[in-house]
C-alpha cells in the first residue's frame, strides 16, 4: 500500500480513538451527562473499547495509532511496519502524522458530540481533562516514571501477541489496555500514547470551548517523552529476549 | 432464503435485542429492583450484550436488527443482505418491517418481565426511559449530532470486521456496543438504531402502563433520522476509502 | 461415555457452577467482606464466570448445569445430551441427578469458604440470598413470568451457538448469563436454573448456619417450575424455526 | 528450551503479573489516585488483566507464574512443564525461583510506579495490601480454606483448557481469575498464589515506604501453604477424573 494509504489509515483509526476515548472521560467528568460519576472502570472500558474500534478502523496499515508502537517495532529491529510498509525515515514520518491528525480530529468530533455539556458551567481543569491527561499528584520525575512504565507494558506485551494461537485480533490489544488502565492508571491518567495527549491539547487550544482555561502546557512534555521511551525499551527488551 | 424467513428471523433477533436491552434500563432505573442504581456500565454491558443474543437468534437473516445497519449496507453498495439475500426494495421494505415489529414485541416481554415493578410509582419520564431514549440536554439540532456520531461508528465498524482473522463472531458487535454506550451515550442514551427507539415508543403509547406519561413524539425524529444519516454516511465513506 | 461419567461430571460442573456463584453473592451481601457492596454487576460477572468455570469442568458431558437446558434439548428433539450420550428417561434422570447433587455440594463448598463471614449478625433473608434467589417484589404469578423469560433467553440463545463460525466456546454461554442477569435478574434474582435454586436450597434448610433463618419453601417452586417452562418452550420454539 | 530461558521467562511473567496487580491495588486504595475508591469489580478486572499480560510475557516457559500451578501440574503427573521443559527437581526449583523473583522485581516497579501515592498518608495496612493480601476476619484455619478452595477452582480449570476447541488463549486464564476474585476473594483478597504474596511482602520489607507498618508475617504462610494444597488437591482430582 502506498503512503498515502498508510495516513488515510492511521488518520481514521487515531480519529476513533479519540472520538471514543475523549468520548468516554466526557461522558463520565462533564456534567448533566447520562453516565456522570459512572467511575473509573467504565472509563477504563471506553479507553479499550475506543483501542478497539480503532484497530478495526485501521486494519490496513498496521494499527500502530499510538508513535510509542511506531517507536517500539523501530526499536526492536521490524522490517515493516504493515504488510507491504517498509519502516523507512519517510514511513516513519508518516505514521506520526498520520496519528497526530487523527487524535486531533478525533478530539474535535467528541468536542462536536458533548456541545452541550461543555457549554455548562464546570472546573477549567475538568474540560481540558476531556481531551488531554494530567497527574493526579503534579511531580514531573515520577509522573514520567509511570508514563513509561505504562507504555512499556503496551508495547512489550503488544510484541508478544504473535505467539500465541488464540484468535481475539483487537480484542486482545483492547484488553490490555483497560488492564494498563485500571492498573496504572491511577497517577497520571495514562496517557500512553503522545499522539492521543498532543492532537487534542493542540485541539483544546484552538477550539472556542465555553469557560476553557488553560491548555497545561507546562507538562505537556510527560505524555510525550514518558511513551517514547517506554516504548522504545520495551522494543529493545523483546528484541534482547527474543 | 425466503423473504418471510427474512422477516421471522429480524424479529426475533430485534425481540432479543429489546427484550434483554429494554431489560437493563428497567433493572437499573425501576424502583425495588435487584439491580436499581447499578449504574452507566451496567446498562453498556446489558445493551452490548442484548446485541449478542440478539445476533445469535438472527444468524440466517445476518442479524441487521438495526435499520442504520440495513440502509447502511445499502449505501455501501451491498449486493446481498445476507447470504441469499439480494439487495432490493422489497427486501429492503422486509427488514426495516422485521426490525420495528421485533423491536415492539421485545419492549412489550420486557414489560411483563418487569410488570409489578413499572406497577410501583415512579416519574413517568423514568417509565418511558425503559422503553425509548431521550436527551439529557434537549437541543434537537446537537442531539441530531451525537446520533450521527455514534451511528457512524457503529455502522463503520461493523462494515469492517470481515478484515481481520480474528474469530469474536457476535462477540465483536457486542463490545462495539458497549463501547459506543460507555463513549457517545451520554448526551442521548445512545439510541443509534430507529427501529430500537420507535418501536417501543409505539409500545409505550399503547400499553396500559400504571402511572405513565407523555410518549415524547417531540423527540421520536431524532433517534430515527439521526441513525439513518450516521449509517448512511459511515455506508460511503467505508466504500470510498475502499 | 457411560451415565456413571454423566453423573461424575454434571456433579463437578455444576459444583464449581455453585461455588463461584454463590461465592459472589455471599462476598457482595455478607458483612466484613473485601467485596462487600460491590454492586450488581459484579454479581453478573461473578455468575457469568461461575458458567465460565463450570463449563470447563463438564466438558465430558456437554457441561448441561441445569434442568432447563436438559428439558429444552429434550423439547428441542435432540438425539444426544453430548457426544455418545443418547436421550432416555435414565439419562435424563442422570442429568437431573447430577445437577441437584452438584448445586447442593457447590453452595456447601461456598459456605465452607465464607464461613466467618456467616458467623456475623445479618438478616436472616441476606443469608439465605448467599443460596437461593427470592423475589424483589412477592407476587408468583410475575416472578414466573420472569423466570420463564430469562430462562427462555438462556436456552434458545445456546441452542443456537453452533450456527456461527466463531472460536468462544464456553465464554458465550458466560457473557450471555452475565447479560440475563444485569437485563432481567431485577425482579427475582434470576435463578433460571432449578437446580441452582432448589439444591441450595436444601443446603441452607440443612447446614447449621448461625442465626439462619426460614428457607421460604412457599416460593421454593418458582424458580422450579419458572425455569423448567422457559426452556421447553425454547426448545419447542427453536425447532419450529429451525 | 534451557532453564536459563524459562527463568527468565518466568521473571518476566510474573513481574508484569505484579506490576499491572499491585497497581491496580494501589490505584484503588492509596489516596489521591485517579482510580481510588473504584471498587471490587475494578480490582477484579485488573488482576485478570494482569494475569492476560503476564501469560502473553512468558508464553516461552508455558507461563506458569504461580507455584500452585507448578505443583499442581507436578501433582496431575504432566510429564513436560512446557514444551520442551521436562519436570524434574532441578526444573521444579527453577519455575519456583522464577516466580518469587518476578513477584519481587514486579511489586518494587508497581511501587516506583506509584511512588508519589505512597509518599501521602494512609494506614500502614493500606500500604501494605498494595504488596500482599490479608484477611477481613483473622482466622488462620478459615483463611486457609478459602485459599485453598480459590486454588483448588483456579488450577483444576486451567487444567481442564486443552479439553475444549475454543480460540480464547491467555483470555480463558484471565476471566477465569476476574471470577475467582469476585466469586472467592471476600475473606482473604484472594492470593491463589504464593509467589504472588510472599514475593512482594519480602518487597514491603525491604523497601523505604514512607510511613510503612508491619508487613504481618504472623499470617504470611496462609497465603502460600493454602494455594499449594489447593493446587495440588487440584493436580490430583484432575488427574483422578481424567
Amino acid at each position: 500500500m502506498t503512503l498515502g494509504q498508510v495516513f488515510i489509515s492511521e488518520v481514521i483509526g487515531t480519529g476513533f480513538l479519540l472520538l471514543l476515548g475523549a468520548g468516554v472521560v466526557a461522558n463520565v467528568i462533564l456534567p448533566a451527562n447520562k453516565g456522570f460519576n459512572a467511575g473509573w472502570l467504565t472509563i477504563n472500558f471506553g479507553w479499550g473499547l475506543a483501542v478497539f474500534a480503532g484497530v478495526y478502523a485501521a486494519w490496513r496499515s498496521g494499527a500502530h495509532l499510538n508513535p510509542a508502537v511506531t517507536f517500539g517495532l523501530l526499536a526492536n529491529g521490524a522490517e515493516e511496519y504493515a504488510p507491504g510498509v517498509e519502516v523507512s525515515f519517510s514511513s516513519t514520518l508518516v505514521y506520526l502524522a498520520g496519528e497526530m491528525v487523527g487524535a486531533f480530529l478525533g478530539a474535535v468530533l467528541a468536542y462536536l458530540a458533548y456541545k452541550k455539556h461543555f457549554d455548562e458551567p464546570a472546573d477549567p481543569a475538568v474540560k481540558l481533562g476531556v481531551f488531554s491527561t494530567g497527574p493526579a499528584i503534579r511531580s514531573y520525575g515520577w509522573n514520567l516514571v509511570t508514563e513509561i512504565l505504562g507504555t512499556f507494558v503496551l508495547v512489550y506485551i503488544i510484541l508478544q501477541f504473535g505467539n500465541t494461537p488464540s484468535e481475539l485480533g483487537p480484542l486482545a490489544v483492547a484488553l490490555l489496555v483497560v488492564g494498563i488502565g485500571a492498573s496504572l492508571g491511577g497517577p497520571t491518567g495514562y496517557a500512553i500514547n503522545p499522539a492521543r495527549d498532543l492532537g487534542p491539547r493542540i485541539a483544546h487550544a484552538i477550539l472556542p470551548i465555553k469557560g476553557k482555561g488553560s491548555s497545561d502546557w507546562g507538562y505537556s512534555w510527560v505524555p510525550v517523552v514518558g511513551p517514547i521511551i517506554g516504548g522504545v525499551l520495551a522494543g529493545l527488551l523483546a528484541a534482547a529476549v527474543g
